[in-house]
């Protein structure tokens, strides 16, 4: 698949969609990617009965069945070895951390990554890995971390901003030598790198670096596996050369432990910054160097390096692999990060929605039986959004994907690709909004999953609350997700004058992967006026793909227009955007994120050989996560006067609720196609068999000593009393 | 305090008042209840010199002095008791069971409460508890839970349940003989107590109640204390007497174990659920009885006895009253679960507020230092109006359940009290919406909190994990938020008839505390139009106080509207209920609790005698909750006509940044206004020294081992590598 306009017809993505489509009815491939559910009867049972479409084939259209072969299959393979079983209660975090750790080593030594891997091309590569990633993520958040800080992250950027030199560290990391931490964060500064305060500086005299911590505050901190297992950090520090010149940041590689030992070598202060909130699997550490020297040559001297004799020279590289490398860097694991959301986010809702299927709850008065929780509006209202989400964010991110990884490998081929410096805007630009999108919904979407699974979604053995636990720190790592969003605000604003110029050709220059087309037109799109007048003209996708074209235009020019003002008013660049961040960026960029997934989810709807049965309930789908996009952000349909009185907001609520009620039937079905195995949910409210309550049972009884007297018990029974 | 409607301008309340506003210069009080706090020059101490009040005569507004006093004496003792003393490192889920059954022994056994208390009436005794518990419950909430299920509560159903023949059982639990669970939910059934399936069979034979749980899903489940320690269970089951009739839901104390041995009695199957979420120093368990007998004095039989021959007697006609009798103990428990999350909302803004204080990035181009995040505007948006909701909630909840205490006192000693049914139904509204309100505000606080930490916040040593684990069950437990909604906006829509009759001596009488007040000329109030032209039009109490009374009328109306539309469609109540729950019931029942949160906290304002400065800065914070709460309410407004165009909008944004503005050089004083102390916040980013570095190198330092190799370092270490 090619970096492509989403919106352009004919292109080579469809063609590849239509090549895909055929396995729709590949029995071999239903069978590997979608195999049978237990066929047990009770109410998940009757609601999968009630379904107007067959699950396996929603399932190979929401993703790529050639990434779900590669994840059911590693799947299998950790279920089946016991190395990767799952402990029945949380063990203590020194015990997880060892768990952990043994896990990685059989990871890594395991053929679970074959050999011949390393020698395909980026993409093909990268995309394998990163369905590796996601699917370990799933199965234990911690190993997918561990693994792809010290390993698979670790090795990428090793590639991207080192030479031949270091390769021998390539393959010492995939041979299970070393392992390694990526430190950069410091203990006083978080998200602003350019603050940081560790110094290499170059001492010609021994051609060796000098890596040194001012003070507490400039201790490197948070990384992970730094804490207790790696051997070496890939360090970022502002390299100083012997003139006292400062060359800003970059990256080194510094030896810390003994690989045979895991002694820290003197001169390396390194602990573990102890327990967390979750993730506690994982060695988060802090470290500070005393005066600690390292090899000339353990510089990553891609884009620059020192000579022998303490010269500093920019190497030359073309400006397309210099981009390369900084998409890389700086958004591969933003991308990760997504797709591992959107893993999670699938199972918070299949955990809610099948308890809400079996899981029945008073009803009608003299009512024979009681209801299952399924069939109550607000709960399908707090539930079926949260679905729609996770089929729509799964198909934005499996294309989105492909086009990331596209340019990347473009750019380090130094093709000369038409666009490339505007794609890679708009490619920062899309991940910018996409992170905090995906992972706030999915945030969101475990919180209410647990509400919703009442008393018994507080169980441990419910999983969601480890799940919200490990999850959590996603909205932080990897560029906070308000930061980011301002950055993507930022790139959007600055287009607006195209959009007042009516400059189409620009518009489509400045966003070849079409994210911005709702630029074209856009003063004419903003005197639109709402004319529904019956719910059927809101429900309706096109009603949905227009009032969001709608709201977007409107709401960059607000923020256009807001920042004109604060200029005006003689305030800096830095304080108006301070003033615009809370009521202007965040709502445009998180409605910038909402519309692309709209739009992806739309061209997915268009490509041809998809059943019609599947297309109606993504249709389905596609509208309710609009609906619900566009009822959280109705009060600005208002501002804008494309609505007045109360119409719009009635019709948009009735359309919500209808929508949902049409769901209901398909909606287990449709949690089907998005289901991840038993083995892989862990949940005992979310199994495919819906026996939620033998489940319940099993857990209670299979607790070593449930039943037993507690061993501390004399500490707190009652003392004899005297028979006097 | 008296039961008095809070707009009434000189009553016992305001009397009461401003008795204890002459305390806002007793020295004693003061300092007693709000000592000195560290002055250690840095970011968070400059704060506190821009502040325009005294934060130590705010926090004597904001909670009773007499109150405070009593919280602040227990965490002194409790910090000096090394018993109490906080984990540096989280135990295994036996071990938290273990340590908190222990402090209960000593908690119960000391005199952390005077004997004399037991003979105090019953509002100033459940005062005094109430006081404790709110405050044992941010010392270490699983011990608040523990003994308020085991002792405090379930003494006080107890009395209010049971009649003299069932004192010595009060008197064994606190002597710490016995141990009580308080359980009710069944594993198939939790809101939902009509259809509780465990029974207690009467035989005249013996004279016994056969207790006896037909299958898993009637196995009750979730009681805390029934897991590992409870002697007995204050069981509810239906009564059935020797003709086969059920006289539905009565409660039983069911012996479960042997007080000196804990071994379970023969007939009762009994053991802990295992692990949870959160609160693991509490053991939740199950039970199932297996014809298991009880004597027939065991039936709590205040409201319905059963005599020796098995003849069923009852002091009510209606069989619903009793239900309703039986579960008015369950308001006790919602009104404490408000005043603990109160104080967890208080320790996640002093927590986010003062690290925002002392932690500096980014800053403009060029300038000499970063700065703060409490000097980003997006910071402040996320934090201060959770700020204001704790200020406000404090003053609400206080002034509430004097009320709420007063109406249980008199309605014990059988007074006759003009309104006292209405005035019941009033105080069941009331908690059903604030206790969904301050929960799941307190909620969203902690995760705001959580985030707004960054990576640090991450850290279980910042606490706010622990603390939304713990707190998450509080938006289920004593009854699902969703439920109790529904509940309180049944009781406000079916008086909108008198609104709509313009029949204002009808909604006196009805709302004895004046939360339907707004109701009083309703029509007319919905003829309200937006005219305000700039900020400070919508900068104003008055015009916040008049837009929520607006509001309110209109969600009233509206759910009405809709009721009755579904009703000529022919739906019956249950179905017509459940459609409107999302939309109409649930908006409505929230903004009627934000609507007595800002009409107590108005009435508050006009207490004589509160200094002006003080006054000032709470004028500010009820002009942010309002602000805030009317900002997510704004598509109401326009959909309802008040408001046309951008105007509102507009201003309203405007007005919360500029509020937000104006607090800010307050904000670090007001919380230490409602701050607890250092030992009972235990978070290292949010002592009063401000000292967040120091603290958090401390926390790394001292844990044990985490700069040695782990003990399991040779799994993982690499091989020796051949020399050859």
């Amino acid at each position: 698949m090619g970096i492509v306009d989403v919106r352009q017809p004919l292109g080579e993505h469809q063609q590849q969609q239509q090549q895909q489509h055929h396995r729709h009815d590949d029995m071999q491939v239903l069978k590997e990617v979608a195999p049978d559910l237990p066929v047990v009867p009770g109410p998940l049972n009757d609601y999968r009965q009630t379904a107007s479409f067959n699950w396996k084939q929603l399932r190979v259209v929401l993703e790529d069945p050639e990434i779900l072969r590669v994840k059911m299959n590693l799947w299998r393979r950790l279920d089946a070895d016991p190395v990767f079983a799952h402990p029945k209660v949380t063990p203590t975090v020194e015990e997880q951390k060892r768990h952990v750790s043994n896990q990685l080593k059989h990871f890594v030594g395991k053929d679970l990554i074959p050999q011949e891997v390393h020698s395909w091309p980026y993409k093909n590569k990268t995309r394998f890995m990163m369905a590796i990633n996601a699917a370990t993520s799933s199965w234990n958040k911690n190993l997918s971390v561990k693994w792809g800080l010290g390993v698979s992250l670790f090795t990428n950027a090793l590639l991207s901003l080192g030479t031949e030199r270091h390769l021998p560290f390539y393959e010492a990391v995939w041979e299970n030598r070393f392992l390694f931490a990526l430190v950069m964060t410091e203990v006083g500064h978080g998200s602003n790198t350019k603050s940081v305060r560790t110094t290499a500086t170059y001492d010609p005299k021994t051609q060796e670096f000098i890596v040194n911590t001012p003070d507490f505050q400039a201790a490197k901190c948070w990384a992970g596996n730094l804490g207790k297992t790696c051997t070496h950090a890939l360090l970022f520090a502002q390299l100083i050369t012997a003139d006292d010149t400062c060359h800003g940041l970059h990256a080194f590689l510094v030896p810390v432990r003994h690989p045979e030992t895991l002694m820290p070598y003197p001169g390396v202060t390194v602990g573990d910054l102890g327990e967390k909130i979750g993730l506690n699997g994982i060695d988060n550490g802090f470290v500070m160097f005393n005066n600690y020297r390292i090899p000339r040559e353990n510089l990553l001297n891609r884009t620059g390096d020192v000579t022998a004799e303490g010269e500093y020279e920019s190497c030359f590289q073309n400006p397309e692999q210099i981009l390369g490398a900084a998409l890389e860097n700086l958004l591969a694991g933003r991308v990760a990060i997504s797709q591992e959301s959107i893993h999670d986010l699938c199972t918070a809702v299949t955990v809610s929605v099948r308890y809400a299927a079996v899981r029945k709850q008073g009803g009608p008065r003299n009512a024979k039986e009681e209801l299952s929780l399924l069939e109550y509006p607000l709960h399908q209202w707090r539930l079926f959004p949260y679905v729609a989400a996770a089929c729509t964010f799964k198909v934005f991110i499996g294309d989105f994907t492909d086009q990331y990884l596209e340019l990347v490998e473009q750019s380090y081929k130094g093709a000369e690709m038409k666009d490339l410096t505007s794609t890679a805007s708009e490619v920062h630009a899309i991940v910018s909004a996409m992170k905090p999108l995906i992972t706030w919904t999915c945030a969101s979407a475990l919180q209410e999953s647990r509400e919703a699974c009442g008393g018994h979604g507080y169980l441990r053995a419910s999983v969601i609350g480890s799940m919200r636990a490990d999850h959590d720190a996603t909205v932080t790592y990897e560029g906070d997700n308000n930061v980011l969003l301002q950055q993507a605000s930022n790139w959007i604003v600055k287009h607006w004058n195209l959009a007042k110029q009516d400059n189409t050709s620009a518009i489509l220059e400045v966003s070849p992967l079409g994210t911005l087309h709702f630029l074209i037109n856009g003063e004419e799109k903003l005197k639109g006026r709402f004319s529904g007048s019956n719910v059927g003209d809101v429900m309706n996708v096109h009603f949905v793909k227009s009032a969001y074209e709608w709201l977007m235009c409107w709401l960059t020019q607000a923020l256009d227009t807001e920042l004109q003002r604060l200029k005006s008013a003689g305030l800096d660049r830095f304080t108006a955007r301070g003033r615009v961040h809370a009521f202007y960026s965040k709502p445009l960029a998180l409605a910038y994120g909402e519309n692309n997934v709209l739009c992806y989810f739309w061209e997915k709807l268009r490509t041809p050989g998809i059943p019609s049965n599947v297309k109606h309930v993504m249709e389905h789908l596609y509208l309710l996560f609009g609906l619900w996009c566009i009822q959280r952000n109705l009060v600005y349909f208002y501002r804008g006067n494309f609505a007045n009185g109360s119409q719009m907001a009635d019709l948009i609520q009735e359309a919500c609720q209808s929508v949902c009620h049409l769901l209901k039937p398909d909606i287990v079905a449709v949690i089907d196609a998005i289901a991840h195995p038993d083995s892989v949910i862990k949940s005992i409210l979310g199994r495919a068999d819906g026996k939620v309550y033998d489940h319940l049972y099993d857990a209670y009884m299979s607790q070593q000593g449930n039943m037993d007297r507690p061993s501390w018990w004399k500490e707190v029974a009652a003392k004899p009393q005297s028979k006097l």
